[in-house]
């Protein structure tokens, strides 16, 4: 029996098509039937075709669904469990998911650490996108979600796999205290779940920078935030004049694919407007001396589609000696979504928190194609789409 | 009365003047006799005509004396009393010094946060390589040395004013835990005071690099390390074939004047060989995914000797795509030296650190112009001079 | 000039009298019109005669006001400066102040470490239930608060004073994390603070235990708490009920003068049915194997009251080998009030903490002796009482 | 095939005999050959019948062995690998495991968490003072050892089984930091590596209190530590005499079955001297103001032998009043192994440590009775026995 899923063509091209349906390999593996599976922005890299994705391929790593099948070795799963799964896969035993690190597990499929379904560079684990999907180390990777719970919607629970652990990686790495201030760059799902999570937390201030003017409404409106477009005036300056001195912590939730702000007369999205650096070193200016910043956007090491762009070896020109000069820390990398997602779990099911808010589109799997393409051009009021399969 | 101090007239010329002799000018001032003061490599910075030093301006910031005479708002110090001061300045509860950051205390006479004896753009505090010095929040920065302690030389203890609390907060910014392996570059007195660090926090491996040999046999001698010189051979190779992945932390003890290997044909200390980015992107390659760097080693927002080589602003090449990939963690910026000088002070006493070891030489403080040019030109075993005043 | 006072003649028995005005004895001191003080739980153990308090001692630990004078060594603070006092009295620069342990200051005028405004064995500082009160190191036992700020009243900022930093330090000391699920004893100001705490952290569950009606409604109006009547039912049974496996973290904001419950006849609060170990070991038996207890209730090492009931040295009868077994850890004393009442107060100027909830009266510092006997018998409607001198 | 085993069959009386050979139960076990194994100071609270142990009990779980045989689900281990297990069984997914609880693991086979090797309440696990014994989630479970390290012997490598794993767990609990002091409790195999571990980490002041002299000999010798002998002088004195003040750290490595010191006369060892709270209440005395006390000796909730002594539920007179006022913090609990061992075998390997100098006495298996009955006496010079099957 095939299964349908999300598959990669070209750059700009994913349809719709049967792939083998996936198998126990391990007596450790489970299989899933997917309910629900998100489109992530990092899914749009491979997209674009900037990151090396091979034709063929299944994408998507937010994945919920229903156990199906389980291993012999798996003790604590059961065909009927709901479970939302970390877009990391790991194995729960070596020394880096030991210390916690899941998202660079030495033990998958993969030539440097780190696994993930349908992902490049990530091992080769079917993506989510699909009607079934294979989930290893199930004991290690599966979180149970409650059939009946008290809170949450399944557009609140599917947050879990990725967008919601990742801004609250963000916020975790710049060690957000509570009574705190921070500013956070990029109001996709990532940084306004970034928001989200700091206003969870108890910051008192918290600076959202965009372009997108919906994505800076929900920021304003779901987390206390105060929302800056960076089209229409400096964001450091925005951020220095409301909190002189700079602010305590910041998150860069959007990465190497920043645009310079067109105040000088463009205006539409354009990669000929790319800056790699440039949210580094505004980062490096808004907070204060002895500050923390916390990287979630992402950063390659090289990119196919634009060799000069950022040099060989993703070589960005950073302002080291001012960032020295004030005491600066910084923590970067995939999060680790196991470190997470039981507690923000039980802060959905208490009713604390409704991540799902970020979804603006709910779709099925066959519209897939359709919603990539306007994912991709960050078509006003497209936040976050999800795929019920 | 004047007070003879090394005073900086023009770059590479220091000379012995007398200077204004200190005095109380608030009642938390005290007046310290110095007995003991060190040349830092940090002064090698003003001494070169890098930093912007004003001709006029008194060095020195590892200071140890008797105090003299105290203000009428100092409650636990007495004259007599046998003291080390923190190079930093700090008045012990702004928000900063509060949260520990003393090298980023609001409340000095500086134009950004962070205070220090004797160093440019650090307040106008009178440096302490001369006869007398002004101490101010004096029962704040303060340490006391017993007359006669268990262990411990004068030579181990004015390690405590910088060298020993910076290598050790290079460790402590890189997270080093007991069993750790790390690699530090650099064996200048910092560095060797890293390594030395790790050693006493039961680091497993410690990898040192260097170019100078009297410096690299000090680190095989004292801290147990594994002593590389990257002119002979590619120092990232060198870690990452002893230890297969690459180390666990990392210590930059270098900073912006770092130099390329001579492996071409070039072998003398020559500016022409600096490359500012060079020891943190060799950091980046020689730790393990999920990494921890801390750097000591000082970067600079500009540099008037040289403002074509780091760019406006200290931009550094920086492989960011590859740390953050790796998930790397970077902690960096001026040593807190009363968040360890107490405890570290305590270990001397008790024995179990003897940091004087890299004091190469002891003058009298009239011979400091001529310690000054030596160190500078780096002469092979020149590591460390303490001036007597 | 005289300054009125609240001060205690004997047991049950303070009233308002002409004490000393207070006058600078240090450099480094300042003298605070109080504007705002309130009554702490804490002094009614010494209102009732079971702490040592000696006749004619002024009373108050919690003080707000506006600066009228300072000496010559106070650098940040100027007449006309409105601030909140920690509780705490404590130098700044003493080992224990610099590792944030203020409520352990070596400095202060007391027999052992730490020190107060008002309270036994804490030094001799004048107690700040007056017109007038002299605050040592100024600089750094001051808060600032702003003349206009965008959000707080002085019901919430007199709040810093203890308990809003009491309650937080609890949930500190059970290391309690976003999305964790705890168990509060006490309802007083103190456990509602924890409680309210608690939630401002994100805590996903949060079970409130107390006898008295009112106080368990702020509970459950404020901080989305499970109220639990312990008259009415086990309360170690109604939180295992609720949370299968106990809860993960416990605060304790009780203490020795806990009381048994009432479910065999007994009804009214009465020192007769006090058992001073039975909160500890019922936070034992409700959170959960790997579980942390904040112990901010107060203990104390003798009873003068009852000599007979805790034993010499306020031994506890406690089961310290189901903790074992659990792997419990606690944590007890004095709050730091300086280590979290910036970020908190900052969290009020926000918009995001109203603490003054809990302020149930407000009067003028003459009622001060009718509203000690209203709160010492526990009054239904009696949470906390406010005086404006 | 059958197993030759330590075997309990009374108090006071245990024999080798031929046990069920172990089988593979799930896909992830692994069969051990067993190379070395230890008694540990907790197995003779079940050989002295205090424990409750069944007849028929195979006893031991510190063992170390060479791989047999794997399940399919094994991935990382093979036939004929060294390893070392954790005397925990834990399937490293659970709640606790994750957060690195491994003492406490939810999926054992046992009523409460926590799982190990051959011991009562801990599962029903086979204990590997044997010819072979079944590993559990062996991928998670054992720690693999060169074949040929370049230092280290059997005897240091089976301490990763227990008790340097512990001793370091007591340090860490009490949160010692390097050139603190600390007072340890006890110089039995877990005393002695608490010290070591205190030294390893640059403890500046090590005391430690026993009555045997060879072991105060084996701390002062290895550890550089100063020995306290009870019975000659009072440990709180001896402790605060040299340290005024009071020691920064404590750990209790005595438990509950801690006797009174015998300077009235009486001089043998005795359970008529037992008094289960005396260690606890003088770690109280011996500490410092904000002082932090890490307890890995033993206490139980009830003791079958001695019903009366500690009352039901292990109630211990505790000096709770004068904790509290102290402001101090305990953690206790079994240690969790695996959050330790494979730093501590690194610094084994390369050669930072030698914990193997506690092993007093190395046999063949079939001397463990006799073995046993020699440790129980706490014969002098018995520290620690290791078995060679």
């Amino acid at each position: 029996m095939p299964t349908k899923a999300v598959v990669y063509n070209d750059a700009h091209d994913v349809s719709i098509e049967e792939i083998d349906d996936p198998t126990l390999t391990s007596p450790n593996d489970a299989i899933l039937e997917v309910t629900q599976t998100a489109i992530c922005g990092s899914d749009l890299h491979m997209y674009e075709g900037r990151a090396g994705a091979e034709p063929g391929m299944a994408f998507g790593h937010e994945i919920m669904g229903e156990i199906s099948e389980v291993g012999d070795g798996v003790e604590q799963l059961s065909p009927g469990d709901r479970v939302v799964l970390p877009f990391n896969v790991a194995c729960g035993y070596c020394r880096n998911c030991e210390e916690g690190h899941y998202g660079y597990c030495e033990n998958v499929e993969s030539a440097t650490p780190g696994g993930a379904y349908g992902y490049v560079k990530m091992g080769s684990y079917q993506g989510g996108q699909a009607e079934r999907v294979r989930v290893p180390y199930a004991d290690h990777n599966a979180l149970k979600i409650p059939d009946d719970p008290a809170n949450g919607t399944p557009e609140d629970f599917i947050m879990l796999a990725d967008v919601f652990p990742t801004g609250w990686h963000g916020v975790e790495l710049a060690d957000l205290q509570p009574g705190e201030s921070v500013a956070i760059f990029g109001a996709g799902p990532v940084g306004l779940m970034a928001a989200y999570s700091a206003h969870l937390r108890g910051a008192s201030e918290i600076y959202v920078v965009d372009r997108v003017e919906s994505r800076l409404e929900l920021a304003d409106e779901h987390c206390n935030a105060t929302a800056i477009n960076f089209e229409e005036r400096d964001a450091v300056e925005a951020i220095t004049d409301a909190h002189g001195g700079g602010v305590d912590k910041g998150v860069d939730a959007v990465g190497y694919q920043a645009i310079e702000d067109g105040r000088d007369g463009e205006s539409a999205y354009d990669e000929s407007r790319e800056n790699p650096s440039i949210i580094l070193n505004q980062l490096i200016d808004a907070v204060r001396p002895t500050g923390k910043i916390g990287i979630v956007g992402l950063y390659v090491s090289d990119d196919p589609d634009q060799p000069d762009h950022i040099g060989e070896q993703g070589l960005l020109r950073v302002h080291l000696g001012t960032a020295f000069e004030k005491g600066l820390r910084f923590g970067m990398g995939q999060c680790p979504v196991k470190r997470y997602n039981r507690r923000l779990r039980d802060m959905i099911i208490a009713g604390e928190a409704e991540p799902g808010f970020v979804i603006s589109h709910t779709t099925s799997l066959d519209e897939a194609p359709e919603m990539y393409e306007r994912f991709d051009e960050r078509e006003e009021g497209v936040t976050k789409v999800l795929l019920e399969p």
